[in-house]
């Protein structure tokens, strides 16, 4: 039987459950995951208590608890338990603050939380996601002098998740721009796209792969038919070659290591929301 | 001068940015944060060994470095940095690995990285962030049994935001539909969302916040107007009252937050990308 990891906050889990998710695909070994967020009343943390301890009572294995709670009194409830308890935020806090030589003060609602020093900051990032749905898919090519950066590429190589991940995860306003089967006798750039050279950034994409997500869209089309995606592959990776264009082969690699990759070779600096 | 962080990964650095992020925010002073990914050549190490160096020499201060790296060789060049060096993962890593009584993997690329095993997992949620674009504002109501969540509400009080976030953060699927001035009068659900009232989770907002969004789109319009926003929030109020539909005010929490409680409201189980 799989492992069980719980997750326990007061604010919303989502850090630890992303730290978690990286330190639990070092260990050979399923698990299964569960998040308790909002953990701030006592009746709460029994509740959660109880379930560990019912789980324990039934596997006769410790649970794994990550937690990380602010409130001394909520956070005794959940050490009472017998699960195995890490706060995973506290190990790294505590030599830090050796460190520098400061305490830290921990506050409810920190990370994810809205505030009146935070808020303008926020909006931005909103203000970019709206960017990015303005301007996905060629649907715009005015205000592109906005953009921090313009993908470009053929149709589901993967321009519009990497646009809304660049615009989520780090508040960056991107355009995106689809080459088209007809484009491909005579591909340039439209002259909108060529003002901006410096920003733009290209998509490329195994063929076979190109044309397994093609056809999940629309089966046996031409659109979807290997020759089709080969010739437009070629054709476009011809242009960013000629017109030095920087671009990433996208076929095994996640959004964010797309991001990751387009804003290092960019020179973008990463904004932490 | 606010003290320097640098975070360094061999992959994405994204996880150490999220919690390097958390445990900033609990010190009472500025930080510069400046993050180097795919950090696995020595000759990339040794170019920020010595920006730390440097960084070092010019202020006094130790610079602040959150590592993540798998090869000890590339570790060993940035632990001979003068540098306060912390590996993060490791610090939750090695009291698990005790516990398990299992020895962790180190591998590259292991937290975002696209493989074998996740990658039919990925291309779910591609596909769900397809679906909360092609189901966004309204903009299709077919196929609604497919979806996970519909977010409705008035026009600019969250929604599209919050459908995105879910789709790319959670991998779920969600439509969301908007009320317009003209539904007002006679406020009802649209038959093809009351056929999926269970999947229902309402958006609402301060109306002095909602107006000032609004006047960012339309300055000085009936759309953008005190009056017309306190309507069409006491009117959707309502109709979420009547119907018993669950529904959250959006104007103090972030999408994190939004997201986090709706799935705890809708009992939905939280799947970790």
């Amino acid at each position: 039987m799989p492992k069980t990891v719980f997750y326990i906050s007061d604010g919303t889990a989502i850090t630890m459950e992303v730290l978690g998710h990286a330190v639990l695909s070092q260990f050979d070994t399923e698990f299964t995951q569960r998040t308790w967020p909002f953990v701030d009343t006592r009746e709460r943390a029994i509740e959660i208590r109880d379930r560990i301890d019912r789980l324990f009572a039934e596997t006769g294995e410790r649970p794994i608890v990550f937690y990380s709670i602010v409130s001394d009194e909520i956070r005794q409830i959940i050490l009472s338990s017998h699960g195995f308890c890490h706060d995973v935020i506290e190990s790294v806090i505590a030599p830090l603050s050796e460190e520098l030589n400061m305490a830290p003060h921990p506050t409810l609602h920190r990370t994810h939380g809205l505030n009146q020093r935070n808020v303008a900051r926020y909006d931005e990032r909103i203000a970019a996601i709206d960017y990015a749905l303005a301007h996905d898919d060629g649907l715009s090519l005015r205000h592109l002098e906005q953009a921090q950066v313009i993908l470009i590429g053929v149709s589901r190589c993967g321009k519009t998740p990497t646009s809304l991940y660049l615009a989520m995860q780090f508040g960056l306003r991107v355009a995106n721009y689809p080459f088209i089967a007809d484009d491909m006798d005579r591909l340039a750039l439209p002259p909108a796209l060529r003002e901006q050279r410096g920003k733009l950034f290209g998509l490329t994409i195994n063929a076979d792969r190109l044309a397994a997500i093609r056809n999940e869209r629309r089966t046996a089309s031409t659109y979807a038919s290997l020759r089709q995606c080969r010739l437009e592959l070629s054709e476009v990776e011809a242009l960013y070659r000629r017109l030095r264009i920087p671009y990433l082969d996208t076929t095994n690699y996640s959004v964010e290591e797309i991001a990751t990759r387009l804003m290092d070779t960019l020179g973008i600096d990463r904004r932490i929301f």
